[in-house]
């Protein structure tokens, strides 16, 4: 089916007038071609910059697209099934992320783990030491938790953020922590290294500006049910607030097998490879919902490309405050990471380590 | 596989001692029998309503279940399947919604119909007229537009509420319009007479608290492949946020036949019906994504119990700033509309409708 | 994506020199542009109607479409993406089957009723007649159950099929039953009016072809988690076996929330009908799994278009042998065979009734 | 939800008046409890192998399901959500299938490779030769392929199972090739070491019982949309008419995002493995659709855990007659080869090689 319209992109950073210039220059080319143009009325930080050619009809897109590319000003062209991507797409950004001693990408991959809620200072204190040791570069735990229900535990908040503070900074682990509120994002930025953006919420446009503008990297969770197109627009989204290290993260799609909490889909890492330089992390936990299947998981991720692992990890599983069912155990922690520092040297890459963690690396 | 724990909801509405006292009689009760009480810990809203009751194990579940509801100040108990419900569950509740002449439920189904986006003045005008002709007792239009990319267009903000304000002044038609921003929650609900929550966000918790104190009835989308549980914890956070009219609407699954854009769930109005007093409303636009389908759709919704139906209408389709392959023209909706009045009135229920729309109701 | 190839579809009807004489034509055209045309190599029924034209690269599909379907002796051109139809989709074709008082199509939609499985003759006959009463003008019953477990109940077999043969002629209506192996395609066929194939065979073609030669109607059920495309290729294999009663049934898709069984997709049939000219029947038992949605969904089925419904009835459904859960009783069906034939009079169609069911079409 | 009814599997192997035995022990002791045994009525093969115990209601299933264990006889018990499993689940049997050189399982993980359909004879012996080179230990390729057109090439059939035998002949790699139809097993037995039943089939009771009594090990793929248990039961269908070498293949599930064929459910591979002893393969061909992705998929896929990989591979993959963009070319299967052995010796296990290939599994 041919596109009845292409929207394009149009270059706002040389200022209004250079804008207002190749606006011009498209309407007088669409009048020529007897095309419509279409702005997108009224006030909006989009507005100026995508406008749209409507009427193609019989017309041949490839034609037109070629005699628009040459039309000075122009940045992109899509039509509605190919979405304009300025940021995340673009070859030549730099595609590592870096939190303290954890890298994603250039033949890095680092692991996350934590436990799922953050619990009491001295057991996460304690575990976070143990995880360092097994290869952890990154602290994971949520001060503050999505919930399907109102009435279920919604994490500590920020008496969890200073923890997790307090804890960085005795073990030398960076926190990768979820903000749910736009409203919270500065007083997480203040403990965490990397903000989360969760699944429920990674069309949550408010979120995703606000985080985008925090100055923080950013990991974004891709929705239950979002393809990837989706997954990458919502990268855009903090790309385009501003957001320079931005990591994706794959945790598994709504399924229709109850064996499994979401079906895991290591297919989207060397596809999203194909789409965009951003680092791809894998989370095993939520992507099967089942602490038996983590361990393997964490391997075939890390075989799959994966550019990091982010995992749930408990001193003592069943007694942890949520998702008890799919945390692993220290010792399953630590032998998953051997296997997977192994596969990784098979691969031709490495886990990323710091100063005291390099004997992992040739482990 | 039996539960593991079990929840209690506490009431609450006594005040602080009494919520202690219910405590103190559930540690009593579990110390007794050997089982541990968790309560969820730090601030937060939800924290003093919730305790879990852990290490069940080889105890009959439904033996504890009895002890514990005999135990005064327990509101409701379940296990992690079992959400708890307090508000949209309640049998006696009243579930007629009325916004204007649009009444949704207790055998009145009302017809919501206007274009994707809000456009301009004057056309919006007669397009409402037109639409008020044809049975419509409420006007749809979307003044924000949550978009999968950053660069689409994003409504008109809040040019687009005066006009929708101005129109419902002139015609007499309720606005029922999104709301993307809990920030702008306020402003939209001095426009609108019912707030709309769209499928993207109907997990997002912030949004959902800030529109369910809104003081006005709201309209909740189902997300894309949101569970029937997850939906109606959903409407939960808006009643638990004080909101007292909520409509829900199931508006199509993601599908994997590419012919439709979604996969319009109609057994989800006689299901919903089974579980909640809320009224259920269809949006076959959305729920189909083909304008030659909506109208068929519209009527089956009807038959499958529907309280309302939210169709995206404009005067010339093809010139719809967006969704122009699932909008249907004002002739379309007039017969469809007709159409579903004689199922109406085949199925003992009837269409909403002002004092000069009486004809319709009886067509 | 522009498609690299294009199938042609080649008459054969006119024997085999005609045939010969097209590829020969077809040959030359290609040569001629510089395209490569693939014979499918071997031997085999189809190996002589369809040749692909190769290698179209940068060249306009659209003008060589044109050019080959000047040619004489080319039936059909498609790329892979587009398939094939020489049967369902011909407009011309005579859409209404009928077994017996049952008509599907043309305005009429006709009940099928019966238990799951084949039980007991005296109260299979029993419920027999009750459905006649309640407007029902073909039975179903399973004499041979595909079941997903090896040691499931798999059916009486043939004292099924003679059970049904007997209380088909004692009460007078026509008899529905699935076939499950092509050796039993002519021993169903001697007792049944018309052959069902089950949605776990949709795409058995061994099956399909022996039910599309019995020279009886057949009714396909959709497969679990086919599109609307491979369940018309399904029916073009029974057409192309020389099948001209051919009854396509929506009975549910694959789905995640395990609240339903299957989701019933009632968008399937108005999009059917706007692809094919074959009746179109609803099976909301099975779409559902669920006997307190079953009336409600037949109602909405109903209003949706179906030319027919294909439900599970039983005198006492907790004895059923099979499908308790989603088999209604006698007095449901009747309150909700009323309902059906209120809303088919409502969108101008009838329920098909016999001599002695008149005047429930006019309820 | 307590059960209502357990099911319970009789072992028939002692004779019929054993099983009466076994049936008439049950009957006293349900009589005792006030319990309805119900026995599935008709002839049938699986008729006298379970019986039903229904009217649980109130009583407490796990002491019901203790003491019928120790009734003499009873072999299994399951309610309806537990299906039963006689041989595939039986931890004892012996879990390493072999062909030739390739082994699956016991530590072994084997490269079956090949074209989508069987072509001509000369490229084909170069193309296995070519695999076996690469570390193939089987040869793939259809004689018979399922289409889901009835227009589209059906493979070669017969001529296409003698290129088979001929290459595997000369090159000394066993074939594995699918079968379609019933009455095609034996002469498909005769000509390959493996008969592969597809997706499609993966439902078709005739088909599994003719495979499961050919005395050639079988490799099942899984339906497109079969849970793990259906899965199972499938394999168990195979397993009760006597086949005792089965391999069960994960080849990929519907999907919505249709930037993937199918999507790969790699989480299947450990899942499986904790249910069942039967060897698990992965086929990233039709996992994916896209050969793009397939290198990688191989790798992730035996870091899972997978016992073998089913590959389509050609010399020159746009040529190929079918699934041409799903194909990888002789380099990239090399290459891929080579990572696959690396990860396996990773994580302790190997590729399995035949005498001149040995250098291989140490590369």
């Amino acid at each position: 089916m041919a596109p009845q319209h292409l929207h394009l992109l149009i270059d706002h950073k040389q200022g209004v007038d250079a804008e207002r210039s190749t606006v011009a220059r498209i309407l007088a080319w669409a009048q020529n071609k007897g095309l419509r143009v279409v702005e997108p009325r009224g006030a909006g930080i989009c507005m100026d910059r995508v406008v749209s050619v409507k009427g193609i009809g019989e017309l041949c897109p490839q034609t037109l697209r070629q005699e628009l590319l040459e039309i000075d000003g122009i940045l992109a062209i899509s039509d509605e099934s190919a979405p304009l991507f300025r940021v995340v797409d673009r070859a030549l950004t730099k595609s590592l992320v870096t939190i303290g001693d954890a890298k994603f990408g250039e033949g890095y991959t680092s692991l996350i783990a934590g436990p799922c809620s953050v619990e009491e200072p001295e057991p996460l204190l304690a575990l976070a030491r143990e995880l360092k040791e097994c290869g952890a570069t990154a602290l994971r735990a949520g001060a503050y938790k999505p919930r399907t229900s109102p009435y279920a535990f919604p994490g500590q908040g920020l008496r969890g953020l200073e923890i997790l503070s307090e804890v960085s900074r005795e073990v030398g682990l960076p926190i990768v922590t979820e903000v749910l509120d736009a409203n919270d994002v500065d007083l997480v930025a203040e403990h965490a290294s990397m903000l989360q953006i969760g699944s429920r919420n990674m069309s949550n446009g408010t979120l995703l500006k606000a985080v985008g503008a925090a100055g923080r990297p950013a990991l974004l969770k891709r929705g239950m049910s979002a393809t990837i197109s989706e997954f990458l627009q919502a990268a855009e989204y903090l790309a385009d607030a501003g957001c320079e290290q931005i990591i994706l993260c794959e945790r598994g799609l709504r399924h229709f097998d109850h064996e499994l909490r979401n079906l895991l889909d290591l297919s989207a890492v060397p596809l999203l490879k194909l789409r965009t330089h951003l680092p791809v992390v894998v989370d095993p936990s939520h992507g099967t919902g089942r602490a038996d299947l983590v361990p393997t998981m964490m391997v075939a991720a890390a075989a799959a490309g994966a550019d990091g692992l982010l995992v749930e990890v408990h001193q003592n599983p069943p007694q942890s405050v949520s998702d008890a069912h799919q945390t692993i155990s220290v010792p399953s922690f630590r032998t998953a990471a051997e296997t997977v520092a192994a596969v990784l040297l098979a691969t031709g890459r490495k886990l990323a380590t710091g100063p005291n963690q390099s004997s992992l690396a040739h482990s």
